[in-house]
């Protein structure tokens, strides 16, 4: 089979504008960012505020291991199939980061015949978006700087400065430093350090903001350093809101391209479900379930962090009552979950499979927590046996969740159809009992052993003595009320990657908790979660090229 | 009279595609960003091969006061005159930086009614190329240091290091700062410093490239590090040109605006002469030549910095034949550099002109050296008498250079009808002799001095230690046939900027010399110019807001 570039290389699209047109927006709600990419202004929520909304379908997965389970994949295809059904169908995706591209994942817009187009430009700058949070960020950062080394009116104490920088780049020698180094005109020294753009603040707020308004207030609500009294010094102390929420003003439109099949697709913001909240913008999916019948959108990595925050982040705050969710994993990936070497993948192994299938099993319970019905979808591999389909169809009947083949990655929407009946079935005719997992007036320390417990299956959570001191303080400051964003690996349902299946007797170590009073949730950093990745001994990067025709290779 | 920004947002625009519909372009070679901007592709050139080229006029200055002079409105409003002459004129520019937009400047496309639009959008993001150039130079950085991290095979000494890292913000903290802390997982500690994205080397290779694979074989030949052996070690030898070409493939395409009369106008590369070449791309300005009879472009400050690199790196690397050289003053600036204080240039001042004068005087004298015909234009204010006038004229007169009155600030192209006649008169009857100040094949520091004494009137140079041993080492290894680009106040024609006017009996000091290898010039940092601009004490920044409905205020 051909490359995932290749084959997007390949497809046929048609004009941005073309695909607009099947959906109810007008011509100047559309700004064209090339011939195949489009920004949809926030003036049509206006205009169609009167219209039904469509029904949203969640697709997330079991815990991500080197097998793949092919989540955005599953995604654009479902998309596609509901399409090939004859639905008025949309998709709303994440944004990809420049930091992995160029790392180890090369790209990432869906794969094979179930992919996003112009695959290029989506994973290279796209239409700008993290260059403009990057910038925004940093604007701040260095109002920020600049205000201590000119007088320091706020009294701002540079120990206690908690703000730092961002570069969508992975890159672990930013992790820690020194700035202001060099002599009294140079800024004032202090430790500090570099995070990669998808986990900055900005983001969040670009994917919880309603409209342009409330992206300028939740600017100026963002503390970014204490006094030396204690006291906290936000973004609207600094008079930064106003400026920051200028360098954002485009990049707050959701972006229209298409799958393959031409599907209309939304992608606008945040990836990094593991030390973000991970989920695209509310603007994006409140558009498109405005636009479509069905919304199909993807929540970072495995349920336990997607979903988790997809269900008690995004859709507490924008009002969302996800109809249907669906769980991919692959049989591959399961039998890695139990076990198995991954060179020995390609042949059957029920055993291990019985052993790994206790995670997908984790998680259907998971979802049902939150009141979804649950879909699970395995990612057919062509080594895949009968008996090993079968176990796990068998399997998801016993815990009452529906289960479909999905082959969208060697056929497009077609491999899809199973999966989209499946779903349209039970979205059309099964009512969602959707709830959030936990109240948002229990004290911080109780929100966070709920999702240890319940999702992960811990037995509890440690507070290191700096977590403790932290929710300490942000209870004092009255943001006790706010919910958790929990940073965590994304490869184990515990805080230790190394922890496959579903472990039990457990405890998960919260060692800071960081305020995010803009986005409006608190950041739980579990384990030793990292906010600034690093490149692997042999990056990405070094077998990208462009020939003087301008043809791309090394994007995968 | 109404604020800049005021007069850009009672514009009315064409659609950029009928802009560049008077132009000899096919559509397929246009990609729309939005319905005012767009890119060109550089297949154009192959189509346009044996198009014979139009005329090229370099716009400059006398050197810079806060009165002002108006270099980038001159370049606007001469445009938009020859286009009502019924000229077939274009206008080349400089992309504006955002560090000091959020700094001191505000915005940066021209003023009153000669500007460039859509104003904010050239301000902000614009088309995402200074964007493009930061990722890609940090990308390269980041590989670097996970070179060294990650066995480190090519042996690379951390103490020598060159290559920095890059922001498009003015934040001095980053000057100076400490990488790699927290341990053997958190990479080498080392000294390091982020420069501001103008000054980066892949910024000049983008303005002199004439290809994306002459783009791709500069990038390879960056050197950003020294072995513990002495070395150089290049991008090329860390696999980095292909991902950073790719990261380039579109920002290497020139941007299409227009300006508020219409005129098509190329906005592509490269500002801050001071510590960089400060010219806008050769691509740009050659496909100008194509397609346009007449070419107005500028370069950066006073004709000092600005004007030497147009003409010694340029024009030279790209073969270009400026046809005339138009310098621009203002009364105001120059009774400022004759010692008037700002509170009082609205007194004629005849006195302190005649002490202001002999700044434009050498500007003069200099582009005389290059061959080229120079026209002054006085940028015409309500305060300038008709005695000061007239004697700026006669001065002009005396040193054989046409003299000419532009009011485009006021009146748009309109104004600027005399001065076009004046450059047309010129550039269509008078050869230039157009040729560089210094040959290649003469030592380094003869190159430099050649510039210090005939360009500033300095009576030497001083080179430090550091900057002997740079020279030294550059020679060695083969370098030593590269022109200088000189890092030098634009405040001054010596490299103090306290002194104005036409300083004498100065030395100039290098105290340092950068290899930009894959540029193709060595860098020489003079005085005490740096290249992380700070933000001033009031940054512009906290003026600025915009509104729901998307109304931008204090960008000016």
């Amino acid at each position: 089979m051909k490359s995932d570039i290749e084959i997007a290389q390949e497809a046929t699209m048609k004009p941005i504008m073309e695909v607009a047109s099947t959906l109810d927006l007008l011509e100047d709600e559309i700004e064209l960012y090339g011939k195949y990419k489009a920004k949809i202004t926030l003036s049509a929520f206006d205009r169609l505020k009167d219209k039904p909304e469509g029904k949203l379908i969640l697709v997330t997965a079991i815990n991500p291991t080197p097998a793949g389970e092919g989540k955005t994949t599953t995604t654009v295809g479902l998309g596609q199939a509901m399409a090939k059904l004859g639905k008025k169908s949309m998709i709303a995706l994440r944004e990809p980061s420049l930091g992995p591209c160029f790392g180890i994942k090369g790209g990432a817009a869906g794969g094979g015949y179930a992919q996003v187009v112009p695959m290029e430009d989506i994973n290279l700058h796209f239409t700008g978006d993290f260059h403009a949070i990057t910038t925004t960020h940093n604007l701040l950062a260095a109002l920020l700087d600049n205000h201590i080394q000119q007088g320091n009116l706020l009294n701002i104490d540079p120990r206690q400065v908690v703000f730092r920088r961002v570069l969508d780049m992975n890159d672990r020698a930013l992790r820690k430093i020194v700035v202001g180094l060099g002599g009294r005109t140079e800024g004032v020294p202090r430790e500090s350090g570099f995070d990669i753009t998808v986990a900055s603040e900005i983001m969040a707020i670009l994917c919880l903001s309603k409209d342009l308004m409330d992206l300028k207030e939740r600017f100026g609500r963002i503390v970014v350093a204490y006094t030396y009294e204690g006291k906290p010094v936000t973004a609207h102390d600094l008079e930064a809101e106003g400026s920051m929420a200028l360098l954002m003003k485009d990049a707050i439109k959701p972006n229209l391209v298409q799958t393959l099949e031409n599907t209309p697709v939304f992608i606008h913001g945040g990836p990094f479900a593991n030390i973000a909240h991970g989920c695209n913008s509310i603007v994006a999916t409140k558009m498109a379930l405005k636009l479509a019948e069905y919304v199909v959108t993807e929540a970072g990595f495995g349920a336990d962090l997607g979903a988790e925050k997809f269900f008690d982040l995004k859709s507490r705050f924008a009002g969302l009552k996800p109809a249907a969710t669906v769980i991919v994993a692959t049989v591959r990936a399961l039998k890695m979950n139990g076990g198995v070497a991954k060179e020995d993948l390609g042949a059957e192994n029920l055993e291990a499979l019985a052993k790994g299938i206790v995670n997908l099993e984790k998680h259907i319970e998971n979802i049902g927590k939150f009141g979804v019905p649950a879909i699970v979808a395995i990612n057919r591999f062509p080594s895949d046996t009968e008996a090993e389909l079968e176990f796990i169809a068998q399997r998801c009947r016993e815990l009452g969740a529906e289960f479909a083949l999905s082959e969208v990655f060697t056929k497009g929407g077609e491999g899809g159809i199973e999966l989209a009946n499946k779903v349209l079935n039970i979205v059309d005719n099964k009512e969602s009992n959707f709830k959030v997992l936990y109240e948002l007036d229990q004290p911080i320390e109780s929100k966070m052993e709920k999702i240890a417990k319940e999702i992960y299956g811990a037995d509890g959570v440690n507070f290191t003595k700096e977590a403790q001191k932290d929710i300490k303080k942000y209870t004092e400051m009255g943001y006790g009320n706010m919910p958790v964003c929990m940073a965590k690996t994304q490869y184990s349902l515990s805080d230790d990657p190394a922890l496959l299946g579903r472990p039990t007797g457990f405890m998960i170590t919260v060692r800071e908790v960081r305020l995010s009073a803009g986005a409006g949730f608190l950041v739980a950093i579990t384990g030793a979660i990292m906010t600034m990745p690093g490149l692997p001994k042999r990056p990405a990067a070094l077998k990208m090229d462009i020939d003087a025709e301008g043809k791309i290779t090394g994007l995968f």
